[in-house]
């Protein structure tokens, strides 16, 4: 068994959430060489997340988006963490509810993933810059 | 270290929440063969989850159910991906909710799982047929 | 590659979210052999759960609790599996939203988290005891 491991950062994307497979797999063409093996992203952040879901219709991303909004909304008068401004404690709580980091099987130099399978980038603050990810791979 | 992989497919479950614990020692016998290591499983779809909780009282199961249908409502005219049907947009948000894998330790051949602990396999769907599995093992 | 194992009990945690990034570390000093690695830590109840989240500012912590009660409410007239007291299917439904663990990269003994990340132990009853979790380090 092999271990690999790599700290990547990807471009700024605006609040919302977005299919990063393809980055994924153009930032860490090592992911290749595995022919069975685990891929782990990791995203070094508490105000973004990382999840899987559906890959075609781009309105399944924005409804994410209104859920999510809906589900965490912005100046409740009971947060007491403030002072980073109204998109921020939202985005702490939205980051543990999709989770900060991604675990897919490799087959074949190749995400194991379903025909309808992507992975989001989930950005939550309304200016997130650039996310730094630490993507490790096992396997052989 | 060893690594083991296989793809697996469930009988189609209803949908709701199911103890899945036994289904995975019985279609993956060589969790068996390892000592200390890791199983993850990953669900190759994006409308349906996996989650590890209570093992023994099917109330909660139920009320898992119920829960995840008030909070992630179906027929919010909010959202845009209607054309799958009611039950499909609410079951890529469940589904990201809960994850789509679960990452067990094993301990002398056996999922290192507390006493009240099994796997949820989260059917979101009315109608969501047989699922497909990815499971993967490694370690001594 | 190498792979360990080893299972620990955190001190009993008053109801709330609690930064353990420290504890895991004292506890399982073997994480510093690992140059590049994975760490696992998963937690072997129901009721409580695992996340990585804020490590700086208490009141996002705070912020954590408020708004998990209120989206997952106790006393709900619905909930069937109650004779365990109204903190317990509540604890049940947060710990499958936060997830019963986490899977951080190690970086030269330590683990690769951003500057501002820490691991919340979830403890989600009014008196959840100790816990116990097992720690899985594999890696070089």
């Amino acid at each position: 068994m092999d271990f690999f491991q790599k700290t990547i950062r990807l471009p700024a994307f605006p609040r919302g959430f977005h299919l990063i497979t393809d980055d994924l797999l153009r930032e860490v063409p090592e992911i290749a060489r595995f022919s069975a093996g685990m891929c782990q992203v990791f995203i070094r952040h508490t105000s973004a997340g990382l999840t899987v879901n559906e890959n075609a219709d781009a309105t399944v991303r924005t409804d994410f988006a209104t859920f999510f909004d809906k589900t965490v909304p912005e100046n409740d008068p009971d947060y007491l963490h403030t002072y980073e401004g109204p998109d921020d404690m939202p985005a702490h709580l939205k980051s543990s509810l999709t989770g900060h980091s991604v675990l897919l099987p490799i087959q074949n130099g190749r995400f194991a993933l379903g025909t309808w399978q992507g992975v989001y980038l989930c950005e939550f603050r309304n200016d997130g810059g650039r996310r730094q990810l630490v993507v490790s791979v096992w396997g052989s």
